[in-house]
């Protein structure tokens, strides 16, 4: 990297740290910086640190948020709750404008293999919202991939005792995918589908 | 993308800027942003604002430098001149660690059909260099693509009366890719065969 003057190679170095970001598609991007404007590199960087320093997660469901609670758990019905593995499957969810209910983002899914359990994800927190009364459906919405799968049927365990309706994407994603590629032909067709488990 | 947070759109959207990166693959960029530390986004946004504050231009050969000069111009002997169309076409021919010579980066080359004349790259300055004497060869390494030959011939018409060897790079690059993206032994081959023009 010392064919590299400094500043440049550390922003290469940097963007190599993006996911899928090799050294030549580094240099690109750091290319395009040096051909960006003083405001533009500006606003660039600011982007950055407004983004880490302002998003957190909401104290109720665990989604991005600038407040406390986020815009969804405010304001829409609190009866139905959709578990997610992961922040960006709420937003191929919204993406549908057809889901009228909240969500809870679990942070992860069960996998021995990686050593995650049951408590390294936030299951404990949908127990004390369902616990706390008003909801009547948690559709389960992890991926359908085995950890997706046996996480689902883990927490479907725990809340069926409790009376409460848990259901499940239907068939219809593909095995082996994620959520957040899904197509959202087959990601509404599977919610219109969900079944109990 | 009112589905996304006010900071998260606006990293986005930023992200989205950079050469080849669609809203899908910046949504990724951005998620990556904020699972960083505070300290690792912080780090990525100075180095953004360090590139574009510390880096400048050479002004003998118009290369990347974070001083006046560039260290290429400061150590290296000054008889040879490899004429490129870009920095990045510098790393190139440096990755070689063959070429014992300095640079000279016209900034571009002439296109008729986008406008750039002769005027609008840095060719007076390469005429300057070498009527400033103890140049003995120029070589032509501008891409071998139309407006790249269009340039080295331009050039070399200027040149050539002023008594100094101008040399193009040897057949062996394919015509129509970039010099960038030529593989190293493609790249040596033209430059152990450069030929007069």
């Amino acid at each position: 990297m010392d064919i590299f003057i400094e500043p440049i190679g550390k922003l290469i170095n940097e963007f190599s740290k993006l996911p899928g970001v090799g050294k030549k598609t580094a240099q690109r991007y750091a290319y395009k910086i040096i051909g960006m404007t003083d405001g533009e590199a500006r606003a660039f960087a600011e982007s950055i640190i407004n983004c880490k320093r302002k998003v957190r997660y909401c104290n109720v469901c665990g989604n991005f948020t600038e407040d406390e609670v986020c815009e969804i758990c405010k304001r829409r019905e609190s009866s139905t709750i959709c578990v997610v593995k992961e922040p960006k499957d709420v937003i191929a969810m919204e993406k549908l404008r057809e889901y009228k209910g909240v969500y809870h983002v679990l942070h992860g899914v069960i996998s021995p293999m990686e050593g995650i359990g049951p408590n390294d994800i936030k299951i404990k927190e949908l127990l004390a919202r369902v616990n706390g009364g008003g909801v009547q459906e948690v559709i389960m919405a992890t991926n359908p991939d085995v950890e997706g799968e046996a996480t689902a049927m883990y927490i479907a365990k725990l809340l069926n005792p409790l009376g409460v309706n848990v259901t499940r994407l239907a068939h219809g994603i593909p095995i082996g995918s994620e959520l957040e590629y899904t197509d959202e032909v087959t990601l509404s067709r599977a919610l219109s589908e969900r079944k109990s488990i």
